[in-house]
């Protein structure tokens, strides 16, 4: 093997679904090493919705777009397979940001070696952009206090499987908003979420009403749609929401309109959005309180594994779709 | 005079204008003072936005509503006509929640004396609910910075008047969103905004982009309305909005959709509801911030005076048409 397969972004992404156009896939030689340099061997590629920020053309966004013609932006994991830098040892697990690529060069800077004797599944469904978002979202900006009420939408997603969880073991009522019955099932009876809706179903406000007979104190955004308006009727005064996502918005040519201003005033509610990059610093305090609740084996998840590294293509698609089962990532 | 008049709160209002059928007028002996009692003959009585809320039947409001069959909640500025109360005199200036009715008994809680020599309208158009208001938004919760740019709606009314002179005299950029262009040549060539747009006239965003060249840090929402969405595409990064008032939407029977929330995560911005009630035990600090600026003759106002307590019915229709300038408030 003296060449690897990586692809390049190479036109921005319009309204509607991603199409292979954006890209092409081009074959590179595999490079040699320079003095402090690493070279990484990936064996699993995270697919996140932030990646629909990094392709997009908005120079306002949070991150700098990918530039065309260069490869597509993710983060994975794993193998050193040649190092001429001291922290690093051929057969480390490493992760960091590697790219849509088989292999990855780096200096070092942005990869950091996994110690922890979990799958790589776990590594990026936990320990990488969703874990750190749940953790730096729910706990620095939405501040949950034990018995209040949270609901997260997108409850089965990467993030919002991890927010629902968390609260719980903070002590929370947990409502999590999904798309399928499946994904209510899954949350409630293998994650422990108090109550699930199904945001397809009828009789959301009855629901909602049902399952939080006390309004609700925190709401945890992932997705948008209408479900907003409901959700705004019944927070509570001095209610936190914290807008970590969008996904329902972002394929569509015009974004849907959110709800009326009246309720912020009425009960006072503070909406706060973030997003990780402005947090980087703060990665291992993040990690630190994260970890315990994995360890005492309070956070399941799951994974979608796609295989071979052209199927993350088609495979953003499931994000708009919802079709993805856990934390979609790809099998090199 | 042995008898007074009294307006009382007899129907919750729907949306649409007020009409003259939520209220009765009513005529009462005027009552003997009793032991810590003082009586306070109203002469000018302030009438707010915040009353729609008061009068209405939402019980998740901020502030108990109006009972029915009692006298319609306001402020307003008197004399003190009889007392046994040790702390207020014959003779002495009062302020306090009087009620739309020409006489108000009270315990001497919730009554203030007035002590500075300023007029009744400076009293009620500054140090009553518009600066307190102004003063806890644009400071506590906007956090303005010296040399950003602050855009405020409704911002020839009391409030929004206040927070751009306010600002400043901070040094913030301030552009003022109003309804006509009188009000838009007031706020600029009498109280000193730095620009100001006309919501009803042509080519918004081109205004907008040619007033914050450098994009919105801080936005002071009084009205509500389409605009709204202009505004929000040119925050800049971790930028705050304070919600203060909704007045555009007050009246109708389905509240205007607001702005899609993918603006708050690409800019991180952090969107907060606040209302008074909830700072009561903060007033002295507030009025302790906010009287340097006015005795240093750094701001002005105006006050729309209606004559006669009944004046005060129609009067909040004005709110809903913006056709008042200044302050409003009744003549008794």
């Amino acid at each position: 093997m003296t060449s690897y397969t990586a692809i390049n972004l190479i036109k921005r992404p319009q309204a509607g679904p991603i199409s292979s156009e954006l890209f092409e896939v081009v074959q590179k030689p595999i490079p040699q090493v320079g003095p402090g340099e690493i070279l990484v061997k990936q064996n699993h590629m995270s697919l996140d919705p932030a990646m629909f920020g990094w392709m997009s053309p908005d120079t306002e966004s949070y991150i700098a777009p990918v530039e065309l013609g260069t490869v597509m932006r993710s983060s994975g994991v794993g193998e050193v397979v040649a190092s001429k830098h001291p922290d690093f040892q051929v057969g480390d697990r490493a992760m960091g940001m590697m790219g849509w690529q088989e292999y990855a060069l780096g200096h070092g800077a942005g990869f950091n070696k996994v110690e922890v004797p979990l799958p790589d599944e776990t590594i990026l469904s936990i320990f990488a952009l969703p874990g750190l978002t749940a953790t730096q979202g729910l706990f620095n900006v939405g501040k949950p206090q034990q018995g209040e009420t949270i609901i997260v939408t997108g409850a089965a997603g990467s993030v919002g499987s991890l927010v629902g969880q968390l609260a719980k073991a903070e002590g929370l009522n947990v409502i999590g908003v999904v798309g399928t019955d499946e994904k209510a099932d899954w949350i409630v009876n293998k994650l422990g979420f108090d109550g699930a809706i199904n945001y397809q179903s009828s009789e959301l406000d009855g629901q909602l009403a049902k399952l939080a007979p006390n309004g609700i104190d925190l709401y945890f955004e992932n997705t948008g749609g209408p479900i907003q308006n409901l959700i705004f009727e019944r927070m509570n005064a001095h209610g936190r929401v914290v807008v970590c996502g969008m996904i329902a918005d972002y394929s569509k040519p015009v974004p849907s309109p959110g709800p009326n201003w009246i309720p912020i005033i009425k009960k006072r509610l503070t909406i706060q959005g973030f997003t990780m990059p402005d947090h980087f610093a703060e990665v291992p305090s993040l990690l630190a309180k994260l970890t315990p609740y994995v360890m005492s084996g309070k956070i399941k998840h799951r994974s979608h594994v796609l295989e071979g590294l052209e199927s993350a293509i088609e495979g953003l698609n499931l994000f708009f779709t919802g079709e993805n089962k856990g934390k979609l990532m790809v099998k090199l």
